[in-house]
């Protein structure tokens, strides 16, 4: 009956092998029985499946080895694979045999059972939660938001280069920085991004990225908020905020067009309406040339938000009045992204909230030449980024004027002095792009480890 | 005479312009002059290209411009290529006419000049050094030495999981580790490996890399260690010590095979000898069967790597004879890789000189079954990995006998409590790969801001 020379599978790919005997490495998910007959479910990390096993079909140790098996004991599983258009998958699972690897003892069950567990329970034991489908799925789709952000670089001559984690000064003020001892009585701060030092490699190379971890020692206590996350930051010469905003758009559209491509089940599983999606890479040209091929994105100046937001006070719409001048609130990204099914681009905000780096619009100098970009749904800013300061007397001034130590600033200013040109850049959180894209509540489900003003184990 | 129309293209996709007019956005790297003639050389990242002006082909405004243009002054240069087969990279470029950015003033010249520089210097003007012709090639072939080692496990069934970064407790040992202040009296140490925590990732997902920054505290001062380092790390279940060394073998073939893809004329620039690559991915198949696919690094036990130290002693080509049971010291690693063309695969040290997660070796359980692979040309351990103790009773009596606290490593203990599998991993740190490949004299020219013990600036 047993057939152990059956070709190895994963159950992502098990719909290649309907009809045949296959092997299947797994842990058991979940087992209900219905007197001679089990149910167990299989997961593999790749998905979970559904075991027929009838008393009648199987070995008595088989039956009965499964029958009273642990949840989360491992297992080789050998069964054939059987379509059936019930299952989530498409496929069910005839079980053969199985062989343990691990039975989980009854004295010591798996702590996280198919019951609802608290969250502190939850967080003491993610690396157990991380097993769970929910978390398996979102992490899946994780690695592939990763993966698309840094093939749509990889892909459109940018070089991949890494900032520095430990700075010797702060980019944008040292309250939020986490501070450590370098040796011979120096300090080390932990970088909050990479970009100033990818300008200076944007200048050696073109058109270059970053992607890796950026920390803030902020004491906030929000579901926005983690101390330590993943920003990928392009820096392109040449670039003026228009071409930045074309940059951001067509970066955007490639990641959802990518989890779309490979994860409909994981996000079904996870719970996100998958048409909200599909709405942000639909096109939206009205057939009249009016758009060019990179209009689908609204773009707003601040000073059209702002109206909005007024006009959506008068309106009863929003219990505040937004002050012309100050950044916008989290109620105001959320009533401005509420108002379009795509990403917004809101630009030009007042160059006083915004950082010291940023070029000032020629136009109207209170004006800042940058971007972010507001999640559909309510999610907020996901990507903010800018035109940078290229001229050296400019940049100089606006180092004093923010109080910034310009003997740290020295290096940053020496891209001013030497073939200085125009560039422009952006940076993108992966953790919140995950929790717009997977509709999740809280940023702590975006990442395996997540670290909080209150959480650093495991 | 100028087309300020002519399609914008970069030095490395020029070719595709042969004959035809064009427009580089560039910095003037280098300029010779013979009279009536002008030879700049422009950079724009992508790499160099030469360019030929007479005085009667152009306007007197440009000859006199280009003519006294200082080093690294940024322009837009407008031009019609030329197939030239003396020319690096095959091509001239006849220019028409050109538009400064940014003239860099006569009173303050690009610091770093075509002469030599100490290192002190560079290291100081490393946002500047990154812009010449060497250190450019260096950060695209590392650019590219990260994007294949991402391709390989994306393309391989993987899923990137990121560990985190700010961890509660050392992973072997706490002598080298930088700690900081974390929240309300806590402290947290930044990682050093993500392994014990992408084990927990790959019993959710099976098989799973991890690739982000490293941290070693390291009062080291040497050609080969730097205090913040890249790594990635795959972490696989139900994979054994030959399938690991099957994994090291094709995943650095793939490495190796996509550099010599692109970068070749990075690569002679650099000074390396691409043969050296050639001969790492040339099939040495002897053509009678005896050899599976991912027979060609040679692999030997640290029992056969000692006798081999012992014969070169014996014979007068080491200094020291090895003492059975220590560690290889760097001219025992040197002498073993130069006796191979190709990396060479290290397997089954003295338990004792190795992690306490290693799983002993059934057969001999004093050794551990684990693995370092030598680059080749005495470029040292480039990747050190394992199969991993999947016995809870092992692994709690290892972390006890190797002083470390129990409650620090209790979540990890789970990972063997809860449905345990046989699985394996290993690193590679991506600067000692980037070393070896360009073939660097100092670990210092792999990353863009390299942070030693004495330097954490710019």
């Amino acid at each position: 009956m047993q057939n152990t020379t059956a070709p190895l599978t994963t159950i992502a790919e098990i719909g290649q092998h309907e009809g045949q005997p296959i092997t299947l490495r797994c842990w058991l998910y979940n087992l209900r029985s219905s007197g001679k007959l089990l149910f167990p479910t299989f997961r593999d990390g790749t998905g979970t499946i559904q075991g027929i096993v009838p008393k009648a079909a199987v070995s008595e140790h088989v039956f009965d080895t499964l029958k009273s098996l642990t949840l989360e004991s491992s297992l080789t599983v050998y069964g054939r694979v059987r379509a059936d258009s019930r299952a989530p998958s498409g496929f069910e699972l005839d079980v053969d045999d199985l062989t343990l690897t691990q039975r989980i003892p009854d004295s010591t069950p798996y702590p996280i059972q198919l019951k609802e567990a608290g969250v502190d329970f939850l967080m003491e034991h993610r690396h157990l939660w991380l097993r769970t489908p929910r978390q398996s799925a979102i992490l899946r789709v994780r690695a592939t938001i990763q993966r698309a952000a840094a093939e749509y670089f990889d892909t459109h001559g940018f070089f991949r280069t890494d900032p520095p984690i430990l700075t010797p000064n702060a980019c944008e003020g040292t309250s939020e920085l986490f501070e450590m001892d370098y040796f011979d009585d120096d300090k080390a701060y932990l970088t909050q991004s990479g970009q100033l030092y990818i300008e200076a490699t944007a200048m050696a190379l073109g058109k270059v990225y970053s992607f890796g971890p950026t920390f803030r020692a902020e004491k906030s206590k929000t579901r926005r908020h983690l101390t330590e996350f993943w920003m990928i930051e392009p820096e392109v010469t040449y670039l003026d905020l228009d071409g930045l905003m074309d940059l951001a758009e067509s970066f955007l559209t490639h990641i959802v067009t990518r989890v779309l491509q490979s994860h409909r089940a994981d996000l079904k599983l996870i719970g996100k309406d998958v048409s909200k999606l599909e709405a942000v890479i639909t096109s939206t040209d009205p057939g009249d040339g009016s758009q060019s091929p990179h209009s689908g994105f609204p773009r707003l100046t601040y000073d059209e938000a702002h109206a909005m937001l007024l006009d959506a006070h008068a309106r009863g719409l929003l219990p505040a009045a937004h002050t012309y001048g100050d950044d916008f609130g989290s109620p105001d990204e959320t009533y401005i992204s509420s108002q379009f099914s795509k990403p917004v681009m809101v630009h030009r905000y007042p160059a006083a909230v915004k950082a010291f780096y940023m070029q000032p619009d020629p136009l109207d100098p209170t004006k800042a030449l940058c971007v972010d970009v507001l999640a559909p749904e309510g999610y907020g800013e996901i990507i903010g980024g800018s035109q940078r300061v290229d001229d050296y007397d400019l940049l100089k001034s606006r180092i004093e004027s923010h109080n910034l130590p310009l003997a740290a600033f020295q290096w940053y200013l020496d891209l001013r002095q030497f073939g200085s040109v125009p560039h422009s850049g952006f940076g993108m959180g992966i953790e919140r792009c995950v929790a717009w894209i997977c509709g999740l509540e809280h940023v702590r489900e975006t990442i395996p480890f997540p670290r909080t003003l209150n959480r650093i184990y495991p």
